[in-house]
């Protein structure tokens, strides 16, 4: 049996992994566009800020790794077309650039997802970049080398926005983020973003909110180390030497959609939960996947490397079975992200996303520390919960500030133990004065909730 | 109506204050013996290594705070006798010795616990001490002043025992343990303990397990500091200026005993789930009380400050109202404490405790680190998970190492929602590189687990 898996990222590594070691006998081969596998993209800013030193530290395992484990990959190697009826792929050596033939009797699709390109001109200007695999990693840090920029100018508030912003501050440039939404942070509530926004401006970014960026060109009059970058948006004009583009990331389903596997509402494949594609012994994981929101039910679109990793283990088990043996059972859309001495997270929905669910809701939020008051070092943490009036479960906590880590991961677990606020009050946690509070910041945010219902019930 | 609490710590003042705020127009009055009141217990270690300082910082509301709050508070008054028929107390105020009566309407008693005092010679000499209450703090940080020790001996493994070891170790002194039983840190497995033992070796503490201490005497003879302290077990003798003895607690019940309160199969005042004794109008709540195993549903005593924080908030409301408002669920016996840079955590069963109470376990260990592997500062967690069998269920998780108070209490959390090892497997957790690995030792403990269960299923 030949398992074939297009991508060889969070998604497909993971795929290929199981299937190999739940059918020791197939054939297992990963065809990867980049030149490199496995990599861990989460890491990309971190190579940038200087934190990390070396790419290939961002190299989980190599295709020689993988190879010893008996999966085959190919690198450079781009897949064209599926044929479906036939099982046959159309495959292109982007060395070479000679294509060929290959088949599978089992196929699963990783292909990621890619940079939204905004179409403003000046995006495909020398110096402005786009973030998304570690080519795009490596050429940043060839054109810092080289150019020494002085300035950068960030487009886009989201995570990757955010954590370039800190890595080129901490590169030394005078960093501008340039959300075109009312705030940055936007998966946020407001709270978040605007605690974050303080930060970030301490820390000497500039950050402006509410126009997008209308065009990019180069001004080359004066200037000793020769042209600039010139960022046009609403009233304003930002000059640097170097510009990140960072608007978000689209499903890249382009292989998937020609070959007629059919794409759910959020753009990306549409999957059961045994990660099965409409088509045939054709299985689709990662940030090409849609899958469903664990709480609502609906259709969900997160692309993030944990989940990828996890949709993985599924589809690649599923594949080399050919059967449902296991099941993903949706996304909390959990994450976070650091911005500087800030760690800023999320599980669940928002308030906005609970009461455009159809959610009676009741919110609370607290301010806490993130150890004993009196304990050395500890600091300001801001938390935020969302409950289902009715019910009294969880919807969705955000939280901001330090060990927030913690926080987040304790409230996707009561989510996803469907827990109410109500139980969460005793909910028996670890304490002792050098890890937290006496009560968790989340058992007093879920107090304060089960307060109001009983007021409001 | 008039609420008497006894008892001022943890459990006391957080059912006084939920009860003047359930019942504003009751009086509420607290008696408490020692002369503080509303005192990080927990942080007493942290005192006398030296890195909190002043005394105060632990005091977190003072008697004037309370007062403030319409909470009358009366330090250095013991309650002697409770007369419950007649609704009765008999206080004797210890700064002058007189004894005086009061009556209540409704009774919450907090007594705590108290050190338990080896039945050995020389437990009473002077330069030894226990460490329950902050005037214990106050007598060894004045000796420690006075006598300025080089040499200390800690006697009992236990949390408060490796606390004090690692404070006197900050504190520049050479400190060994002595732990009578075969291991430290005796409520983990052996894995656990093998950890922190190696740990504190390497911080300089000298560790001698299995043998209790029998003897203590002054010895006088030479030394130009004067005498010191001869501590004699199995065939050792260890000189020390400084000793510490933290064998444990146990419930301080003797008031509510001779009042007619019945007490628990864990020698810890019996209590139903709304904290509620066998008395009409008497509840009880904090480290005087035992309360249920929430997993295993027998009789628990679990002296801890969280849990006596969250059972005197059900006690004050419930004794504030006269009905049984609010219900306590039982405990995980979730802990954490730190032992040089170690956290060493634990909720729900041991492997140990999970097969004597029945359960047919399965176990995983896995080996992580606390952030991604490449990201820096990156340390070693260890993390057992016990699951049950039979349902997949998760009995208990014990972790050692960075950041485990997170794992820990994701752990509770998941247990007190009654997951299996397969739910966890796909739990969405937050993953950013600064975090922790892609996938929690959560997950992949579970990930073990459930490939285990279908192993042998």
């Amino acid at each position: 049996m030949r398992i074939v898996v297009v991508g060889g990222v969070a998604a497909g590594t993971k795929a290929a992994s199981r299937a190999k070691r739940v059918a020791p006998d197939s054939e297992v081969v990963i065809y990867q566009s980049e030149p490199d596998i496995s990599i861990s993209e989460c890491g990309m800013p971190y190579f940038l800020s200087g934190i990390i030193e070396g790419r290939e530290r961002l190299v989980a395992r190599t295709p020689e790794k993988f190879r010893e484990n008996g999966i085959e990959v190919k690198v450079r190697h781009g897949v064209e077309k599926v044929d479906a009826d036939a099982k046959k792929l159309v495959i292109r050596n982007l060395e070479s650039d000679a294509t060929f033939e290959d088949s599978y009797d089992r196929l699963i699709i990783a292909t990621g997802a890619k940079a939204v390109v905004p179409p403003i001109p000046g995006s495909g200007l020398d110096g402005v970049f786009k973030l998304r695999f570690l080519t795009d990693a490596d050429a940043i840090e060839r054109y810092i080398g080289e150019k020494e920029p002085k300035n950068a100018v960030v487009v886009g508030g989201g995570y990757i926005g955010l954590e370039m912003a800190e890595a080129l501050t901490e590169r030394g440039m005078g960093v501008s983020l340039i959300e075109a939404g009312k705030e940055i942070a936007p998966t946020h509530g407001p709270e978040v973003a605007r605690i974050v926004n303080a930060h970030l401006e301490e820390k000497g970014v500039r950050i402006y909110e509410g126009n997008p960026v209308e065009g990019m060109e180069m001004a080359c009059e004066g200037g000793d180390d020769g042209c600039v970058h010139v960022v046009e948006f609403g009233e304003a004009r930002i000059e640097a030497s170097l510009v990140i583009v960072a608007i978000g990331v689209k499903p890249e389903v382009e292989l998937a959609k020609e070959a007629g596997v059919e794409l759910g509402e959020t753009g990306a494949i549409k999957t059961d939960k045994f990660m099965r594609t409409n088509l045939a012994d054709v299985w689709a994981a990662g940030d090409c996947a849609e899958t469903t929101n664990y709480i609502t039910g609906e259709a969900a679109w997160v692309p993030l490397g944990d989940t990828a990793n996890q949709m993985g283990r599924v589809a690649g088990t599923n594949a080399a079975k050919g059967e449902n043996g296991l099941a993903f059972p949706g996304v909390l859309g959990t994450g976070i992200f650091k911005a500087f001495d800030l760690g800023v997270g999320k599980t669940g929905l928002s308030e906005a996303e609970a009461n455009e669910a159809g959610y009676e809701t009741l919110c609370a939020s607290v301010e806490a520390r993130n150890r004993a008051g009196y304990f050395p070092g500890s600091a300001e943490v801001f938390l935020k919960m969302i409950s289902d009036k009715n019910s009294g479960r969880i919807l969705g906590v955000e939280a901001v500030g330090a060990s927030v880590d913690k926080l987040v991961d304790v409230s996707a677990t009561a989510i996803w133990g469907g827990l109410t606020v109500g139980e969460v009050v005793n909910l028996d946690l670890a304490y002792a004065p050098p890890f937290g509070p006496t009560l968790s910041p989340v058992i007093q945010a879920a107090t304060v909730l089960s307060g109001k219902s009983l007021r409001s019930g």
